[in-house]
């Protein structure tokens, strides 16, 4: 089943000999506490928590998969799943970059950013629970009202309760402008959702005792097209006012599907029939709130395919240096066995450094972008954040596209690498190309990624973003 | 789940506009009445077959799988496999390309060959099961004994029996010299065989009332490494004198693999405990015997992921003139819908372009390679003969790496045409990844074949077969 092991050196480097975020952070009032020995605290400590709480779930997690039970319209997750979830709230990994206001632990997006690496290279199907969460919290600390806050944000904060995000329709998902979803006013200024979502990343699970949805929906009056879709919060359970889980809410879970991978994720199919949401932000305005989300998203599908990339990488060179088979062109290195380990043959390590470049730079990439948050979110001079924004929006769907890219072809070299055990499901590595192959579709195509980049965040400014990034290169 | 429709035209347009088979038969004795009537014929009995029969048996393979029953050491095939076997066979199908004098129809490699994508566009994992028959057919054919050919050919030819090919050990599978399985001769001139084979495809199944495997050993007195390996003929159940099915012999599956794809296929552990077998060849030339098995199998695995490619194909094609999403960046394409089907985006254009320049690339490689067998075969100037032979040499290894890496980019490219459906297994096209991914790794890895290439094929003879290859292009 393989192994993983934190690469705790390598995030250091990354943090503290390339970035030096611990300089950097003494410009951030919020984090100017933060010195190397909370961050190398909170590395072990995640260490600890990925590799022998949940790595040991992912492989199970995908032979076991989801299961769904149509008569409670109830999906329950793999064996362990949710105890390893309420090991992870318990012990406050849920709230490590959340806003102390609501009860996160307020460290900074970089190590954060760390921390996630782990949880995606031990198990991407399980950490998708929490990532949506926090994509949820991002959203409506920026756009939710202030009672959304009050009753949502903690939770979410805490993960106590989850989030999904609800777009996709079965006859839309890039083309978001189709979508036929509708939100009704009613008289107490909250709204009834009708209609039917599907790919809804842990849209029904039985990790947390609450799920709040993001829903997008016309209203009536709603022009055509994308700009005349509106954002809702629609909780599974609508809360009582001391908070508490109250009312079942009609958005339930239809069906889950089958898929080629993360199969400890349940992609669900979500019926809303009437059920009670509340406006985020402006009407007809839900595409930039989702937005929001949408990019934290973004960033966190880079970070999955980093995580696969490492772990894929460190299984293949255990293998490559175990395995004897040949000898070596310039003869044998190691005359005392019938054969040569297989990592010194030319095409095997050509195929080892392969993943290995791809996640080394990819850690350092997807560093310096969170670092750049931390700035954009906590710098005090105006003119910091708005240059650190620029260059977040910049490099997101590169983060997204070309970490994904690569990560599909460094798991599947590194599964390679095993010959025929490679494609054999208990070896583990076949999961890892598996599991790769979801994250340059979802959150927006690779294509799509390349349209934003061009489109968006090129030419709309006529290359000002790409100039001062390229000058700091 | 799909549809496949033989591309009967573009094969015929390969046949015999571009390649003109029937006037390269009027040149070899054994195919002067092969016509064009006859060819098309057999192109639209195959397409029915395939398209009827084993299509609809790809997807519930895969989702069944193989079941292996430890107590009677047996394997059930997926529903459905056994009775199309049976028709397979009742149809003459497994003799399409076998000699008259062994029960074969006598017809062309080139013919077999476009069948042959039929049945791995429909079912690679079925295709398995006769396709391995064919390899052990024509190895026996050149390299058995008289007996050897009048107790097995005809029930290989016909495909009353299957055949398989027992070389990977668990500790051993490019480096073929570390093999340990024995072979101990006995006073009858048979040999008793006993060790542990992994990653036999078809070892073990429910579709064929005998299997006959070629199993390599060392015999006692064998010089270490490749140089001291024999093989040899042992069949599941041993033959009586008349021919019929006699005692069963000590050759028994002990496990079968859970892997990534082919699941309709049984991957086998094969234990030889005394297993009764004959030499096939000379004492410790075994390898030297099992090329000929070996090359017929790297042409079936490129064959392999042409089908796959095709098959994908045809399905992002339907799909991508029938989603409607976004419009044309030119101007609105169907102004009659709220959308443009997404064949006119440049990037999807790009990927089913990608897709069928693969398809159409390797159908006209693997036919020319093909025709190059009949020649090989049956010209009557032996210098002829050896000059096909020498291109076979040189194109085996680029027809099976090749076709197999360009199979394994074009399938993920037809899969990511459908967007998140493409991961949803439903949809049939996240199998087509998984199948065409154990085509880069079985029968020599590609890096095996590269070497293969320029190790054998073109540095042995100091480039001679490459220049003649060369002049001809």
């Amino acid at each position: 089943m393989g192994q993983y092991v934190a690469p705790i050196r390598d995030m250091q480097f990354v943090l503290h000999e390339f970035l030096n975020v611990t300089e950097e952070f003494k410009n951030l009032p919020a984090y100017q506490e933060i010195d190397a020995d909370i961050i190398n605290q909170v590395l072990e400590e995640g260490a600890k928590f990925t590799q022998e709480v949940l790595f040991p779930l992912n492989h199970s997690g995908d032979r076991e998969g989801c299961r769904f039970d149509a008569a409670s319209k109830t999906v329950t997750t793999p064996k362990g799943f949710k105890e390893a979830y309420k090991q992870y709230v318990e012990g406050g990994w849920a709230a490590l970059a959340c806003d102390p206001e609501y009860g996160g632990q307020g460290l900074p997006v970089a190590l954060n950013n760390s921390f996630y690496e782990m949880l995606n290279s031990s198990n991407q199907a399980w950490s998708m629970y929490p990532g949506l969460s926090h994509g949820a919290y991002e959203c409506l600390k920026e756009h939710g009202t202030d009672d959304q806050k009050k009753f949502y944000l903690p939770k979410l904060a805490t993960g106590e309760w989850t989030g999904t995000m609800c777009l996709t329709e079965a006859h839309c998902g890039t083309d978001l402008g189709l979508l036929r979803s509708k939100a009704e006013p009613q008289a107490d200024g909250t709204y009834k959702i009708t209609g039917s979502k599907i790919f809804i990343s842990a849209g029904e699970h039985d990790m947390a005792e609450n799920i709040v949805h993001l829903v997008l929906a016309r209203l009536p009056d709603a022009p055509e097209g994308s700009k005349g879709i509106s954002l809702f919060l629609v909780p599974k359970f609508l809360p009582n006012a001391d908070g508490s889980i109250g009312e079942r809410n009609p958005i339930f879970c239809g069906a889950i599907e089958e898929k080629m991978g993360i199969h400890g994720n349940a992609t669900c199919q979500m019926n809303l029939d009437g059920a009670v949401g509340t406006l985020i932000g402006q009407p007809h305005k839900g595409l930039n709130a989702m937005f929001v989300f949408m990019n934290a998203a973004r960033l966190g599908v880079g970070m999955q395919s980093l995580g696969l990339t490492e772990v894929a990488y460190q299984n293949a060179l255990v293998y490559a240096k175990d395995r004897i088979q040949m000898r070596s062109l310039s003869g044998p290195k190691d005359p005392s066995k019938p054969a040569d380990p297989i990592i010194v043959h030319p095409d095997v390590r050509r195929m080892l450094l392969t993943a290995k470049a791809y996640a080394e730079g990819a850690r350092a990439l997807t560093s310096y972008v969170a670092l750049q948050i931390d700035r954009e979110l906590n710098h005090p001079d105006e003119e910091v954040r708005k240059e650190a924004a620029g260059e977040v929006a910049l490099l997101t769907p590169i983060v997204k596209a070309f970490i994904t890219d690569n990560g599909w072809i460094a798991t599947s070299e590194a599964m390679q690498v095993y010959g025929g055990h490679g494609y054999i499901s208990e070896w583990g590595m076949e999961q890892y190309v598996r599991d790769a192959r979801i994250n340059m579709i979802y959150e927006g195509t690779n294509t799509v990624q390349s349209l934003d980049l061009l489109g968006r965040k090129i030419l709309m400014d006529n290359g000002a973003k790409l100039r001062a990034f390229g000058e700091k290169i």
